[in-house]
């Protein structure tokens, strides 16, 4: 329910949190976490500023669960579970993930009903209603688009770059494309050409490239050796500590 | 109120719009357009396929009234309808703006509340929500953030580029800061280079430059002027016919 604004030493500081399409019901924590990330945007310079400002995201493991291996937990197919770690070429890795939803007979629309089920992680949507209102966000992803749907819809459609795939007439996925390689961190270069000041925050090794590009970059609960081999990077664990670490960021930068 | 999935041969067609904070009261016109919209957008292949797309949008005349003139109207002072027409020298007419408002004792605080009342023009919330459930969707803008913030809002916080505002500690708006020149342009380049189908949208002479640089142009509802210096860029006049365009533009690129 909007608020009427106020003014604090003359500045408008607008209504808290723009609260969307309703889908999800908040509890207590959420409502905790709401009521922090208020006081927390009132110290931060909402949405204005000599410099403009994106904050650059991961999506899985930061705002959404990891979709494959949720998704082999939700359908009960371990083979779903396999990972770079286990296959590190990529291309063999979709492959296999490609032939078994096939075999079972698994079609875009069926792999889209189980991923709305999953939704986003406690507090993601709240979290990044809140951003969005200080800054510009845009999700840097490897995912797909037709994978990623149903949980854009249930983060009110961010700004999301990924990758994307083809299905055949009969709405099962025949192939991937990858939009173009390591395209996390060309997008953070291609922002900062722009002249946005870019904070960039993700959960794991392959997201320290595009930590590393952007001005300012946040580990968000990462595994403990890619802290240990990344400390030049801030760890945040929870959303609270996220965004405070994201508004410390610019506010050092100037 | 979301709907369920629908499967219409074999594919999702996930429900239409997401409604967002509920903020506007949708009359029957914007109900008509909604329905309309939701036809199309189901011939349209929503959020998927090979090739990843964005839609560039202008802001003011496309999706916002003419923020200086509307609010010129809306406070009484008809000096603050001077354009680039009258005044080409940019700087002068915002130096000459700024100071109209410190005369006038008319802090940012004031300035958003006069156009948080403006309002989106109608239908294109809409319009937007519904693009945004097929296309990722920034918005090119010339305007500051500072400005746009009550419009984002209601618009549901979509991606925004466009420029800032410096305020003082008692909050009036003391220097304007251009992030970049030709901005909207190099946008559109760079989103290309990032391996995006871009088609673009604008309203007026200044937005060429965009529409010319992405893969599509469409105009909306130009001046007459420049529809005919600009044969090359279909028109649209209405959301629908915007929407359609769109649709096609993007389809014509295979």
């Amino acid at each position: 329910m909007p608020c009427p604004p106020e003014r604090i030493h003359g500045r408008c500081v607008l209504p808290p949190f723009f609260t969307g399409a309703g889908e999800l019901a908040f509890d207590g924590d959420d409502l905790h976490t709401r009521f922090m990330l208020l006081l927390e945007s009132r110290l931060s310079k909402a949405y204005s500023g000599a410099s403009v400002r994106i904050v650059c995201l991961d999506l899985e493991g930061v705002l959404v669960p990891e979709v494959w291996i949720e998704f082999a937990g939700r359908t009960g197919i371990p083979e779903l579970r396999r990972t770079t770690r286990d296959e590190p070429d990529y291309d063999t890795l979709m492959r296999y993930r490609l032939d078994i939803l096939a075999r079972r007979r698994l079609g875009l629309s069926d792999i889209q009903e189980v991923i709305a089920g999953m939704g986003p992680l406690p507090g993601a949507r709240v979290f990044l209603d809140s951003l969005r209102e200080s800054y510009q966000v845009v999700i840097l992803s490897d995912t797909f688009y037709e994978f990623a749907y149903p949980l854009m819809r249930q983060l009110a459609w961010p700004t999301l770059f990924c990758h994307s795939l083809e299905t055949d007439a009969a709405g099962f996925v025949t192939n991937y494309h990858l939009r173009m390689p390591d395209q996390k961190r060309q997008a953070v270069r291609r922002f900062r050409e722009l002249n946005f000041k870019v904070v960039a925050a993700g959960d794991s090794y392959n997201d320290t490239a595009m930590l590393g590009a952007a001005h300012g970059g946040i580990l968000f609960s990462p595994p403990e050796n890619v802290a240990r081999e990344f400390p030049q990077f801030p760890v945040a664990r929870d959303y609270l500590a996220l965004r405070a670490e994201i508004d410390r960021a610019f506010a050092g930068l100037a």
